[in-house]
């Protein structure tokens, strides 16, 4: 496939290889893939149409738009869906006797349609094996999450500065997100499902932290308007209290996410020990985090720390609680695992996951740090290395 | 149901009434919404639920997340979606005898699992009668865009203050980018499908704009990352050249449409004229615009002029074409009518639509006006005023 690099071409056909060892376990002679994400995750590109993974051979791409790819022999445009058959007639591929589809990641509508391209294939899910291929990182997408990992530090490194005597959250934000755009960053966060509206991340600061959320992240906030009602709500900016900084690490079709904490002048001893203890949660999750480890073990641990510390009510939340404390992430924000103590999954070499222990101290605000780690047989390595300790804005 | 204001019931119940319409239309006896855009426009808040629709009586609100919400009459919290049968049934409330699902909103996964809670039910894709009641605002709702337009154009009257000398495109929208989110943008825009990847809108300058996109925007661009291949691709703004900013106008959960033209010195005659042409457009399809006149006729109306004036090789791209000159808008950037030839829909009072007749210019970039225009009964009147010439840089 002329449309790659030679030296992309290996790396790709590793994780096409870790999909179609999944798809065997399920059934699946071959998948049809056409969610943003997996698109790109099977090209390392992203164009409008459709990728066909057989359980041999090379992957075809049918495309859609944009006009100006070389047509070559696993490179067909078509018009619509309803071509992909012929297509493959043409190829000399034959149709296949069962047939995986995205159904949690594509519309009702759009999986109806390519149901009916085959109707005498047996159909099934095929979104199961390319969430779990995707949890386990090849050298490359590795490559780009460590570089997601050093652009969005320098960013942070810059976030003290962005500060000015009685700005708002919102105020303080805006000027992150153009700190972290100048650095890179794409200014767009891919994510899974529907509930995750976000534009670069969030900056909560004091109470606004304990309004609860509709949404799937781990801390609330009251927005600016009812139709997005999540992160900064536009209040000055307070002594005493705590501002959260948990901004976008999407500098290239990959992601890191890290979260710190800055104060204005002193903050309470409780929001203090909750911080440190945040720390040791991590600590402690990176020594355990080896593969072969269950992932609700993490979980666990955390939630034991925290309560040996007296601090389960201000855990995750305090209005409301999530119900877990980190998400695997890649080429979307919130991929699997869910570090939660009700997961199956276990730890893998190269799974990356992001962990954030957090707290929320009425009064005072969120506490803890959020690190994106990978999993190395040593433990959890962090690809977000930036100091932990809450600093003075 | 108290967690309305007072103010807004009726204009609720006015959407709500119109939803009615078209479901009894397509013989639906209750909806069931999920989606962020139809829980937004049924409801003028956002949670985590689904919202109940039967054809008459209060709609109920199920709503699973934030906590904090008043339970009463009509609203009732529960845990999972396989909760909300047994809900109506303790409302006194039947189950309804067909069911309407937002087939084209949800995923495959999402509307399987809603199916199964209403088996005895015909089951309906109630999306259609959600989009068509969508088409036409409510006054609160023109209010909101009303105002959206305002600030989207104070925002863009500081837009030549943003450049300086020898920047780039991306280093010119990010300055752009943070003078709208100081004057209130959000942030992030609702859009409809997957394929609107895009923070805040898009700065496209020079031949960028002839570089074909995967994307449904009317222009192109190739993006600084193979990830997201849109919009603004980092290289220095050149003299001869125009930039055309096409920015979010999201000031709250509805939004406006804008696109205007700056040029750093002189650029050719072609392009010149090829921007008043657009402009014309505009003016005839102003004039054409009343309720009662077929979308598609405006569509053809703009491909007449431009062909008349030899500009339909560089009409809506010039590598790639853009089959639309303009589409519905409120909620989600992209809502009906498409302004396409093959449109069926007709123009309605107090329709929203944005026009964009755009051209693309080799050695040039793009010129062309966008406005966001509400359907009256003397034409189309715009939500977007500020000046459509071509301004200097």
């Amino acid at each position: 496939m002329k449309l790659i690099a030679e030296d992309l071409k290996p790396d790709i056909l590793e994780r096409i290889d870790s999909i179609r060892r999944y798809m065997k376990e399920d059934g699946i002679e071959a998948a049809l893939v056409a969610s943003n994400a997996n698109i790109y995750y099977t090209t390392s590109r992203f164009f409008r149409g459709y990728v066909y993974i057989p359980l041999a051979g090379d992957p075809v791409w049918f495309v859609i738009r944009p006009v100006g790819f070389d047509e070559e022999k696993d490179v067909a445009y078509i018009r619509k869906p309803e071509m992909i058959p012929a297509g493959l007639t043409k190829l000399g591929l034959p149709l296949p006797e069962s047939i995986g589809l995205e159904y949690g990641a594509l519309t009702y509508s759009d999986v109806m349609r390519l149901k009916a391209l085959f109707p005498q294939a047996r159909q099934h899910d095929c979104l199961p094996a390319l969430r779990k291929a995707r949890m386990v990182k090849t050298r490359w997408e590795l490559d780009r999450m460590h570089e997601d990992g050093v652009h969005q530090a320098e960013a942070y490194r810059r976030v003290t500065r962005c500060y000015r005597e009685d700005m708002t959250d919102l105020e303080f934000q805006i000027e992150i997100e153009r700190i972290l755009r100048l650095e890179g960053n794409l200014g767009f966060m891919r994510t899974s499902g529907n509930l995750m509206e976000i534009n670069m991340g969030s900056v909560i600061a004091g109470d606004n932290a304990d309004v609860p959320s509709p949404y799937d992240f781990t801390m609330g906030g009251a927005g600016v308007d009812p139709s997005l009602p999540g992160g900064a709500n536009g209040k000055t900016l307070r002594r005493g209290e705590t501002v959260m900084v948990d901004m976008s690490g999407s500098f290239n079709g990959y992601q890191t996410d890290m979260t710190r904490v800055w104060r204005l002048g002193e903050i309470s001893a409780l929001a203090l020990r909750a911080h440190e203890c945040s720390r040791s949660i991590l600590r402690e999750c990176e020594k355990m985090g080896r593969p072969g480890v269950k992932v609700a073990e993490l979980y666990d641990k955390a939630i034991e720390i925290a309560k040996g510390e007296g601090f389960d009510k201000y855990f995750m939340g305090h209005r409301q609680q999530a119900p877990f404390i980190g998400h695997g992430i890649g080429i979307e924000l919130n991929e699997l695992p869910v570090v939660t103590s009700r997961s199956h999954d276990v730890l893998a070499l190269n799974m990356t996951i992001a962990l954030e222990p957090k707290f929320v101290i009425p009064g005072v605000g969120a506490v803890g740090v959020e690190n994106t780690y990978v999993v190395t047989d040593n433990g959890l390595k962090a690809l977000t290395v930036f100091p932990e300790e809450i600093q003075e804005l």
